[in-house]
């Protein structure tokens, strides 16, 4: 489990030496495992290399060690082994169940220790891993990465945190390696929330942004002739939503905007278009449905921000 | 047909006169129809008076000519008398249904006269109305407003048109008085696949936005605490859009960002949290099955922009 000769390791990187020098002021310098090396758990690893942390790495596939040997981290070949040599024990897998799979056969070494799971996840699943932490006399927090890896130690990046609040503030300064720090409460599970609900926002603008470009190529109209109305257009729709967020707080949704009676009639339009033109239409029959129920219920001069409390029941 | 006193109307516009001196320089003076007084008709028509035009106005139900009728409009108490008296007619109705409704009634009456259908609809009703037309000898465009009512005869507004490029040209300076005009080609279609693709990303963006802050409302996480994470989020997100489509009009969808078998794995997830939280997941579903397909076929290692063309199927 010790580090073989980085040089020998081809890194897409470049070798990156470790220097003692830019170990970031006042970080603890607490050894440090990270499970998981994908291209997230990956860009982790590399941003506590590059603060000067001592860091083990482990994954399934060990070839994805290399590039990480290469700028100075240790190669763990079990996660007992990764566990046993650490302190704060980072993790980023696929799915919670790989991270339950992988924490079951190390639980007997878990005491004192703690898990930080920035694996994508549910607010439940959250919940019930930090009770099994607790059962193994671990501490728990559980987490949500807003960024890609790029983004990763970047000035945009930033990470929601939920659960054991002295294990955060303890190592708070080792995690802002990965960009700015949320905590978002003593609840395990809110990280999660907080993280679904900003990448539910960014899933459906992608979702309606890919709908735009399938519908475009039916005509052939290139991808980037329609990006260039497409991304000012949503901007635009964008700078709306505070004023949604405000009308949902005080429960004030009538509108001289555009009200769900509106939408209700045009939505025949779009199933109709997407029809037409072999395009799935994915969110626009449910949508038609809940407009269906809302114009039914009496809401069709609200306006769009009734949606979020139409979708919650 | 004629005006009733204006001062008699009540109008939440307040009473503004027609002022001979505002008539835009160069806008030919031939006399316009608006058929249909709904929020963005209404904006539409006063857009037209602003400009100094002489503007006849028609809505099913009668009441709603008051304001501008305040503004100088001159009501009609039916289409064919609108139509009579005019030579351009605008058409914003609920439907493409309804106006089709209101043309057949008029039909025997349009030789020589321009439409321009500013309803919401499909390419091919538009397609349709425009051979409608022709058969009555009447020019046909068809347009997609990138407003809300609000922003019309603003900076930021602006319409699509396609159809018959010589009425386009005629009426053009007419027309900009609702804002930035584009003819996006003689196909009649063209101007409402433009604004249903637009409007579609759009509603994916507002659909997400909306489920997001129906998550935050489960956990009692005020909306506009959310909309000032989700805001910047979703702005961040969407600076990505122009490399989607170079990956879109290059065909080449590899990617070190955001592959398609992580989203994959993580849809699962945000189904169960929608689930647990009970909010409706609307999109999240037909993705999956997308997703799923589009591992079991190889695209795995593809980012989101291939979603543009498994969609399209």
């Amino acid at each position: 489990m010790n580090s073989p000769n980085p040089s020998h390791v081809p890194s897409p990187f470049g070798a990156v030496p470790r220097l003692a020098g830019i170990t970031a002021p006042g970080a603890p310098t607490v050894p440090l495992a990270v499970l998981g090396l994908g291209m997230m758990g990956t860009a982790l690893a590399s941003a506590l290399l590059q603060a000067g942390h001592q860091v083990t790495v482990w994954n399934r596939t060990a070839a994805k060690t290399g590039p990480l040997v290469a700028q100075g981290a240790l190669p763990a070949d079990s996660p007992a082994a990764a566990v046993s040599a650490s302190k704060l024990i980072i993790a980023c897998l696929l799915t919670n169940d790989h991270v339950q799979e992988v924490l079951d056969g190390v639980g007997d070494q878990l005491a004192g220790r703690t898990i930080v799971n920035l694996t994508n996840g549910t607010p439940a699943r959250a919940r019930e891993l930090a009770a099994w932490a607790a059962e193994h006399g671990a501490s728990y927090l559980d987490g949500g990465i807003m960024a890609v890896p790029q983004m990763i130690a970047g000035p945009h990046a930033y990470v929601f945190y939920s659960g054991d609040e002295r294990a955060f503030r303890t190592h708070q300064p080792t995690l802002a390696a990965f960009g700015d720090t949320k905590f978002v409460g003593a609840d395990p599970g809110l990280a999660a929330l907080y993280d679904i609900a900003l990448l539910t926002g960014m899933y459906g603008m992608t979702v309606g942004v890919m709908q735009a470009f399938a519908l475009a190529r039916t005509e052939n109209i290139p991808a980037r002739e329609l990006s260039e109305l497409l991304v000012p257009w949503i901007g635009a729709m964008l700078a709306g939503v505070p004023a949604d967020a405000e009308a949902i707080d005080s429960d004030q949704h009538l509108t001289d905007v555009s009200s769900l009676a509106v939408n209700h009639a045009a939505i025949p339009n779009f199933l109709a278009a997407f029809r037409d033109q072999g395009v799935d239409p994915l969110f626009f029959g449910p949508l038609q449905e809940v407009l269906d129920r809302a114009v039914k219920e009496g809401y069709g001069g609200d306006g769009l921000s009734r949606l979020a409390t139409l979708f919650a029941r």
